[in-house]
């Protein structure tokens, strides 16, 4: 298996296991890169740099493979001290980032110093063609599909990259909306090098979320994720619930003039009560449609490995039979 | 080139062009289907019943191969006469219609028994699941980034078309978005048994539309296209211009009390001023988002040629350098 994906972080696998927040830890991480992807630690459901290194540390002692940091630079009230999160990630020995968010080009030089690869995760093509111009070895590139922020141009996947295909020149890889094989092989088709998967990895053995959580995943359809903070411009895809559905409401309700204030309690602060506590009904939290192709929690090794074959299997057979002579 | 869709057609590649008002002529039927595909007159552009005759004889002065009848059923004011456009359709010899919009069951008995094959058009897994029941030959998957109406579920073809590999029973093509090689190989992954293309071919040399129409698609990035009429619950995807943006501002000013005509000049009855006169402002007219993929206007047998040398090329070079040994 070989693409410029695997080539440029070290990894078996051209997988990903995208940054989530309060499911990103290091015993998810772990089980990625042992089973052959990049698994990755999420750096701001640390709540301290010193936490982070904790983190990384554990992690290492869990895989000998390469594994990486997300960081994620959105709108918060108080600007997180993200100084110290990369000291902590450099530190560390840590050699691959995931940014997400805002440009990360004020902290670039100090990654790339350290001889970090980066890889951003972009929306758009235009965001991508900026995170190529500023220096980052390769983007994630993101469908509406996706769970959390899939930005405010709703350009889903099959169209996003073949349109990044067009246009970059660093590797990217096909993140939103993928889960399985079939998905593997059409994003490579696409023009990708290789997939992030987020909400298929919390459906894992070794995600360490409640089961509560990877239970609604189960239960989910395509059908059950909503799109709410379109108003403020901070789409965030999630799966319903009837806290959802009350921001749903009050969003109709406020229209332009709504405010983070007017639904701060079902959105803010809310994802370790779901995640660890397993109370769904907390509020608002980051889901994929690929819920609804998601019908088994297998463990990471079998997971990537079950792909890695039926990926195989799919060229092999229907696309050789369909498209070759 | 074979895959259930070829063999229930009688074509040489999995590839249909499908039904477009105004643009399913038998000029450009003709050419789709000279070149290997399958082409297909849209019915309802014929003014009556007599008209499509007339077109369907046309299209078979220009070909001997197989080619199809679109028949859409949506809410009009008034009915078509869809008996006798269906009484055209088998004198005329024509053995393949593809339906759209509600529910074709009143009408399956006669085609069935005249030996047609028919081809439904859904927009979501329970609709081709219905289209399966009531005994339709295939479906046409129609996902969210595709021209015209997309229904108002909004799942994207990366998400619908393995939902519906994992259902369906008969085959199906993927429909939405798809106009290029990368999708093609990518839609056959995903479980599709082929490809039905739309805008594309609206952008060839024998679409017998105006040249304002092919410019206006080349001239197009994927983020110009528009969702208009989801208050009505007719939603329709749409190439933006100054008439699609004050159909949006209308549908913002109205609200949930909008009527269909609050808007109805600037919707309906434009398609001839639009596709044959070149009057591009004369309203809103369908359009799919991979407008943003499409940078020329070739014929039809070198789009098709094309294409599937292309597809050839990814399965035996890029995925199999990444997926297999």
């Amino acid at each position: 298996m070989q693409t410029r994906i695997t080539e440029l972080f070290g990894i078996k696998y051209p997988i990903i296991q995208g940054g989530m927040h309060y499911v990103g830890f290091a015993e998810l991480a772990a089980a990625v890169s042992n089973a052959g992807g990049l698994g990755i630690i999420t750096g701001l459901t640390q709540k301290t740099p010193a936490d982070l290194a904790n983190e990384i540390a554990r992690c290492k002692d869990m895989t000998d493979k390469p594994f990486g940091v997300n960081l994620t630079f959105l709108p918060t009230f108080e600007e997180p001290p993200y100084d110290g999160y990369i000291e902590a990630i450099i530190a560390g020995g840590v050699k691959i980032v995931e940014t997400a968010g805002r440009n990360p080009e004020p902290y670039l030089p100090v990654l790339k110093d350290a001889g970090v690869k980066v890889i951003h995760k972009c929306t758009s093509v235009r965001h991508s063609l900026k995170a190529e111009k500023i220096g980052c070895d390769a983007v994630s590139v993101d469908g509406f599909e996706c769970g959390g922020h899939p930005g405010e141009d709703d350009i889903p996947n099959m169209i996003l990259l073949p349109r990044a295909a067009q246009e970059l020149s660093i590797p990217f890889v096909a993140s939103g909306g993928i889960g399985n094989a079939k998905q593997l092989v059409a994003a490579i088709a696409l023009g990708a090098d290789g997939i992030n998967m987020g909400t298929r990895f919390i459906a894992t053995q070794e995600a360490p979320v409640h089961q509560n959580v990877k239970d609604a995943i189960l239960a989910a359809t395509e059908l059950d994720t909503r799109l709410i903070m379109r108003p403020l411009r901070n789409t965030e895809r999630v799966l319903t619930n009837p806290a959802v559905e009350k921001v749903i409401d009050i969003e109709r309700e406020k229209g332009s003039d709504i405010k983070i204030d007017d639904i701060y309690d079902l959105v803010a602060g809310i994802f370790p009560k779901v995640m660890l506590d397993g109370d769904m009904a907390a509020g608002a939290w980051s889901c994929g449609m690929v819920a609804g192709l998601i019908n088994d929690v297998p463990t990471c090794q079998d997971l990537l490995d079950g792909m890695m074959g039926e990926a195989q299997d799919i060229i092999r057979g229907k696309l050789s039979a369909a498209l070759l002579d």
